[in-house]
């Protein structure tokens, strides 16, 4: 699976395809047959594999009738398995919203692979480059003087701050709640709250996710990990800015290790892969915003309409994300540095670069502050986040 | 072809699929070959069956590595032609600005199509409705009488406004303008900048499409079409938000023909069409502010992330677009309407419904205004737009 | 007047402030009545002077209220002057939005003289520099050879687009349809339909707005403008963008007239004017896009929020777009062009920027392609839009 | 101080405002000069007094030139004191930068002020309504039983989100890093790294911020406090929907304390508070998004537009985010329950609310699972969140 209109999406695979979605939701089902077996309340029937591939067009199609694809899915299984148990005790939403959760949780570990082969890269950037002088740059012009590692460094802080912030949002919860949320159907269906709850515990665990209140109006559980996402854009968006401006010719001191071709103009090198991302970036911003707007639409017990905008609008986020986190680790991993066009242009602009120090009566001293110390605490704080590099 | 997560995508069929995209991107180099072919440039060569279906997976994994599906597509059609003239002059923003514009059009056709479904609908309720008096409501409270023909004469007012906005939008060009929009190539080819300005007329002829200027950096076109449709959307989000709110069992003045089910309640008729009109209207505005943001960074004469921005986010807002002109003309269409319970609910609520009135000195008599003369003119301006309605 | 976080606010002067949309609204308030007594219906009363400056908190303050500003005012011209026909027959949202639409016509009339302004500054700039060769950039680097002209020609044609798009949209009317958008009270004050529509056109030619049916709930006149003042945006955007880049020291094709300065760092010329107009780039798309998320949500016949998102946001991007026009227009008009630096750069990179040519098999011809004829076509489309230009 | 345009805008009084944010810089100023005067290395002079309300319009004014409005701002602090010592070390960015950061740190207190005010009232609603039956609503129709002590409970697990992060946010950072982020200046004029470490420490310890490295080009800090106020806002904008919706007439389940009148209909009671969230709700989002969308742009050591989106679209969102937490506030303390209507729309809709609990073979037990166990939770979680509730 690839998507003509947004080259490098096959580095996503199946992550929160329809295909991946439906076996989710598969998963969803039967981890609640499981439990609700488990708990002596029903017999479980195997669902693997009662539904594929081959379904998809026929659920998604009938998913309009009633709104969303579970009804469908549901009376698939119960047909083809026989079995009434099915689906007892949930809603729809409960079997989507979890299964949204799922893939979403496939692709934040993604994520966050991703982040860490950034860090790897910007730790060894920031470290060989420590003391690589080149021109610092502020609203377009020469400023004062910096090294590449300090702007390796920065961009660490940017990665490090993406992957703190996903490690802050709350646990992925399943949402197993009933039609209004008040877990009425398990409830008469266990006996009692307390072993309805159990079930629901049980069938949490079983998926490997958190166990919270009903949340079917509540979304923050989703839109604080869409904001994480975009905050992950933004970093990346901003080192593909740097990267995509220092690799023009009239500046090039940085390369892309595998530049992009042209379809007419031999030995072009275009920085594809900061290009790319800086077209994730332009564009994230705006699908985590939808997700809040549907969020402040909750009315009732389900909406009419928020809770259908935000299913595919997560999901585009969410592979993208995966996407753009591979890219930017093979773009930090494979990037190359011009040291020495660095230092000649650092040259070249030395007297705009001290305009500022002769300014404070500095002398012919290396200008360069606390570069060396601000570095160190971004390696600091990277080791923090990911203790092991 | 079917999304699970967009019930009724179905609607859209292949508008703007990856498939026809691939084949509109064939359309163009086609074109093009048979316009140098026509100058006696080259030799043409039917490009037909070359590519297709199965080569979409390959040419989408392959488009990461130029940043693009363009260079992909033309190698494989230079290899299984064994032409060398395919997309000689070309570039690739060429093709796939060009091919975009080919399904964007095709979506649009369709959209136009569904507002006027609706304006046939309308007039009809509005006619039939013109003196069906019920409650006026603002700010969720009663407030003067309307009649629910005024209420579908403001709706129609919102779809002739669609349709008209849609009409007033400049023609769709092709883009053929070689590497940086100078035609420096085909006019290498043709000899001369006569030559190459014919090629680029003819090709565009072959296409359907307008002669412009190379417009690789100048996006309103593109921007103009997708607020248009965003305005459409509004339309549609405005006539649901109310059908969804009239068809609550406690006012129940409407109902959708066929309600949608429920996976665990019986009985349960939701307003499901009004439901994904209103996930529409939240999701596309979003994705509009994205195609503008992108214009505005349109640097150099090709950006270095802008363009790609553009492309899925235009194909997901017109491919909705189709699937909502669908569902909004199948709501207007099948609407049931209980003029009586509308009735019950104005005498009910008469006294606060005459409060104005009262305040005003007015009397007894129907208190209804130019209500008339309010539809009539939405009538006359859907006559002005839709000339057979 | 001036914002301290929108350095050059003070170019839209009292365009949409405070004080003008009070002005606006007693504007709207006196053409009313003023159209009641020309119908022998009330005696009209100078509102002038009634209110101003000073009772502008105490309006804003007792807002909330009610939930708009309308309320205290007519309580104070009331008050003031005695007339028991002060807004009589009116609602809030009549001289609210009609209000807005005074002061969006204001801001719009300047945002049209300033794309008037850079579209001479850019047909000078055209026609100067039509032969000035200056090296083509696709994704960063180095393409095929253009001329500035030709880089003009296509900002021009952004303008122009602008300009038009402004043009096209529908003239902007009065909102004047009474508590429900029916005329009750007006056909009840004027003893007819007729009448009261008399009246309502009265008022309106009064007040130099167009004459519509109530577009209460239709909202495309504001968001098509505000639409088209975000394409204006954009056009500013990239031309800043350019600016912005050839501007850098590393190329230094481009300067603006009065760089800003540093607070630190003596001798830094900053191109100011770009950056500002880059930042209303950025902010503008979603401005746009509230608006439309408001206009979807227009349930009823006066909605519970959606109309009271749209009053602030309006006024910011039509502010902010009268800021933008006029500082574009400086731009442009100061723009050094550097075509020795230009021609230098493309000399050096010949090689690079004549690879398409010798792939093409061409010689050592310039490799201009329509250039020339391009630039014709962008005057020609200029003299379109702007007759005397 | 009040927006005409943004009714309630009073509520924030101060914060934020022009005259605050000038008041803001000058405190950065002061600290900054009180740490070098601490350090031995200047001469402190106070700054307060020295500018104020009446230099407003000429800093505003003259912002342009320089692209932000430090730069005036330190030419008259410097003109008045006579002292040279005045911003010595700094950059426009860290003024600016820190300034935004206390009126941000103002509106977050306030917001949270805000947040354990509603949360008071929500555990009181969901404790006196813990048993309070009515019917729960999926997709605008009856669905099954809830009460509404359990709709409060969704309402505080809500707002209990959005305190928790806020609360989760990083610590407002002082932003003290010179000219490019690398200290060079303070190093300079400290003598050592540490020496300038230490005066950072002290002058941020002085405004009551964290130390942090630079974070010129690293926005998170700013996005992700934005992106929580955005979830405040959805909270809010949930609450004030159920609210509008339950206020109408033809539900009359819930009502504002004091709901707004109109202009022309006596005794209307419009649920204006609830308008007014729904407002903000539906504006915030798009704010949030501009400053992801800027942050992504932020090449460079300063970016050339980026930051400059940021300081209105920040300040706006926070002084929105003030008002709207105090309206909140009000709203919720003020609702009124009508228990009785909720009870008899359930026992009005008692067949269709039964359809579940009859298809799972439940007999006429009270069909309300988990309700009570879930509402414990939101209060339990609600004492985690705030202390002494």
């Amino acid at each position: 699976m690839a998507d003509l209109l947004w080259p490098g999406d096959e580095r996503a695979a199946e992550v929160f395809t329809d295909a991946a979605l439906l076996d989710a939701m598969v998963a969803v089902e039967q981890a609640w047959l499981d439990a609700l077996a488990g708990a002596g309340i029903a017999e479980s029937t195997p669902l693997a594999g009662i539904v594929g591939a081959t379904d998809l067009d026929r659920i998604a199609t009938g998913a309009e009738a009633g709104g969303n694809p579970v009804i469908g899915l549901v009376a698939l299984l119960r047909e083809r398995t026989g079995s009434r148990w099915v689906h007892r005790g949930l809603t729809s939403q409960d079997v989507l919203d979890t299964a949204l959760v799922l893939c979403l949780d496939d692709a934040v570990v993604r994520v966050r692979e991703g982040l860490r082969q950034q860090a790897a890269a910007l730790v060894r950037l920031a470290r060989v480059h420590r003391g690589t002088l080149m021109a610092g740059r502020t609203l377009t012009q020469h400023a004062v003087p910096i090294t590449f590692g300090l702007k390796a460094a920065t961009w660490l802080q940017g990665a490090a701050a993406g992957a703190d912030r996903l490690a802050r949002c709350p646990s992925l919860p399943a949402q197993l709640g009933g039609a209004a949320g008040t877990l009425a159907a398990p409830t008469q269906l266990a006996g009692s709250v307390e072993a309805a709850q159990a079930v629901v515990a049980d069938a949490s665990a079983r998926l490997g996710l958190a166990v919270a209140a009903p949340w079917h109006t509540e979304r923050s559980v989703l839109t604080e990990h869409a904001d994480a996402l975009v905050g992950c854009a933004d970093a990346w968006g901003r080192i593909a800015a740097d990267v995509a401006l220092l690799s023009r010719p009239e500046i090039g001191e940085l390369r892309e290790a595998a530049g992009g071709g042209s379809s007419t103009m031999p030995g072009k090198a275009n920085p594809v892969l900061s290009v790319l991302l800086r077209r994730h970036a332009l564009a994230a911003p705006a699908l985590a915003a939808t997700l809040h707007t549907a969020a402040s639409a909750y009315v009732d017990e389900r909406p009419d309409g928020a809770w259908h905008a935000e299913w595919d609008t997560l999901r585009t986020l969410a592979r993208r994300s995966v996407v753009a986190a591979s890219q930017a680790a093979d773009l930090l991993e494979g990037l190359v540095v011009d040291a020495s066009r660095m230092a000649a242009r650092a040259a070249e602009a030395d007297e705009t670069l001290r305009a500022e120090q002769v300014s404070m009566g500095g002398g012919d001293a290396p200008y360069l502050g606390a570069t060396d110390r601000i570095i160190d605490l971004a390696l600091d704080r990277a080791r923090t986040v990911w203790k092991d590099l």
